[in-house]
């Protein structure tokens, strides 16, 4: 097995030194034929996909779970439509960063380039083998997808489909490879191949992100846990409050810039913790707060210090009214992912204040937390969203795939 | 002792929150303070590195190591005019990186912030001491610098004498703190303080770095191993080429940008080999060459695989002769440490294919390795050339001391 995964990625790397100069009408016709191809094998996939679906279905898996693994027509042609759309974006590769004339005449010149092998480590929706290896193949990067057993069927049929497109297209095939997950170790083999993977970016659970962290000896990105919180000020205006709570609590639960927290100050607490505690409650939504949110509703649920760290990914808050903006602040510092924290407030200083001290990728100043996405962005595609304090945080689309080499050219320059 | 490191990581996030909204004025202050305390101090610096230098010499320590430790009254006032300049340079916090209005109204700006607590692990020269701690300082981050037990004495008196300096400036003395280096797991605690600190940055010899990047569970920046090379292609002005070879080995030989090996293409051999080999004998440095090399000259060694994977950091360097420019890129990618590659030729095709190949921080055409540098880049300070390949590659400056965040403004947008 030892050998499957390190094959797989000297393979990636022959690969990825002939994708690093492919230029991008070759990569982006390589996409079309991707995804054309995705969409004629609609029925191989949703095939593969039932017996994914059987098997977990009959392991006892939860239905929301099976959600996330099961595929429609509709949802294959959506990932094969993403595929697609990636052919329309510009090239990161080539671009220049940065470029001067030094003092002594050398001209310098930082310019973004591949960063060559990228293993992804993720959980059970099939769409992200589609979404990783269209980013990946348009950066110029090759991939080792490494996706959970419970999708192989489903993801075994994507790669095949994708790796004969691409192939036809006049890009190596091995710039996309699954790596069988059948056995757990492949998944450690693949953290652990210092100088054949330069980068790993796991995505899925909590667990799943603390293991890859503690075991990788490559460099990772960890990605996408959101304990998220939105903060009302004193001097919000409490429809918008009210508006904005429910959306990032409701609008679609089971993502990771969805809203864990509530907090409210408590200047407005005694007018907006009843009718947020009713508009959540009607909204389904179950409480964990404190003594003042119990106050306002005998449905709500005590809160505890694991409920403020809890990520939820379903319909349920934990919920805290603070002393001041200070109190929020540290709140937030204690329970953050560092993922997204919002504030609602009409008042300048405190939102600059707020958003200077939460150390998140993302701050978001009278809006929904739902905003952080590369889509909504405009990056137009995305890999994940970087909860990593390294120089890519947040959302990374296509130039966050990339890093980058100082070319310096001279006439004979030599250092005196 | 697990305690000293959580401790002081404790105190240095208090100060990190502080310093993270520190305006410019009060950081540049301190830096000036640190300067003039720093040249105040120099008798009572020289002292301590006196005891250090005499310890060293009786535990038999090489010479050229000492002279790495050594201290003199004109390497003090050079450090810390290093610190002073700091404050001159921009403040690399609160630049927007890029901004935006996206199509529904929303106001996206990517603004740098610092990571937080950096965790500095470095061996012998206590020159590293101020360096980072100025350049953390001004980037707006706290720093826990673990030196070598070796430079124990001169580290505490430069940390003292910063942290007087700065904490009267009115910047937190625990943004510059120093761990016990006595304690060898001390360093292994500071790279898995998840959590607590953000960054490890290893300064050092391959072995140090090799330890940090497979014992870290914070992310880590490596640095500074450099396996550079000079490749003379068929095209060179041979002149020009021997001045670079020679500026490249010769010039400064402890560095990480200093060249360990060279690649001749075939078609200029005949000349170029006895040329080379005839100056760099002149100027001392021992030769592993191949066949070629060893024909030109008797003093010549037989080079192996080890020769050509290896950092001499001294007057050595490896030698071999190509069959053509794929095979010295062929070469580079198999023993490179992707630090620094310069490629003499007239050809732009083949300039233009070794930087897109050689998989390389920089690339070098027509330029001496030796200019792979933050001062000589105009980047004004660097703690240190990043051989990682994440996004910040290359010399570090003080923007690659920075992370972002995104900041988005609305007006009580919620997602549809």
């Amino acid at each position: 097995m030892k050998q499957h995964v390190e094959e797989a990625a000297r393979r990636a790397r022959v690969a990825a030194g002939l994708l690093a100069t492919t230029p991008r009408a070759v990569k982006d016709a390589a996409l079309n034929a991707a995804a054309d191809a995705l969409v004629t094998a609609t029925d191989r996939i949703l095939e593969a996909n039932a017996k994914d679906v059987a098997d977990a279905r009959a392991g006892g898996t939860p239905e929301h779970v099976i959600d996330r693994l099961a595929l429609d027509a509709g949802r294959v042609a959506a990932f094969a439509q993403g595929v697609r759309d990636l052919a329309a974006l510009a090239d990161p590769v080539g671009e220049v960063v940065r470029g001067s004339t030094l003092a002594n005449g050398l001209r310098m010149q930082q310019i973004r380039v591949p960063f060559g092998v990228i293993g992804m480590i993720y959980e059970g929706r099939p769409n992200v083998t589609a979404d990783a290896a269209g980013i990946c193949l348009k950066s110029g990067n090759a991939v080792l997808l490494r996706g959970s057993s419970s999708a192989a069927h489903s993801n075994a049929v994507i790669v095949d489909v994708f790796r004969e497109a691409i192939a036809a297209a006049g890009v190596p095939a091995d710039a996309v490879q699954g790596i069988d997950a059948s056995d757990r170790s492949s998944a450690t083999e693949l953290m652990q191949a210092r100088g054949l993977v330069d980068l790993v970016i796991p995505r899925g659970g909590a667990g799943l992100i603390q293991t890859v962290v503690e075991q990788s000896t490559v460099p990772v990105i960890e990605t996408g846990v959101g304990n998220c919180h939105v903060y009302v000020d004193a001097d919000a205006d409490l429809d918008m409050a009210l508006s904005i709570a429910l959306n990032a609590k409701t609008q679609r639960t089971s993502v990771c810039n969805a809203a864990e927290s509530l907090l409210v100050h408590k200047a407005v607490a005694d007018e907006f913790v009843p009718r947020v505690t009713g508009a959540l409650r009607d909204a389904g939504v179950v409480i964990h707060g404190d003594a003042a949110f119990e106050a306002a509703d005998p449905d709500v649920l005590p809160a505890t210090d694991e409920d403020y760290a809890t990520e939820y990914l379903g319909l349920e808050i934990s919920a805290r009214v603070v002393e001041s903006l200070d109190d929020a602040i540290a709140h937030i510092r204690q329970f953050s992912s560092h993922h997204t924290e919002a504030i609602v407030t009409r008042d300048l200083a405190a939102a600059q204040r707020f958003a200077a001290s939460v150390d998140a990728a993302a701050v978001m100043v009278n809006a929904s937390t739902r905003f952080t996405d590369g889509g909504e962005f405009g990056f137009g595609a995305e890999i994940g969203i970087s909860t990593q304090k390294m120089h890519a945080r947040g959302p990374m689309g296509l130039q966050e795939m990339t890093t980058t080499t100082y070319v310096v050219t001279g006439d004979g320059h030599i250092r005196a």
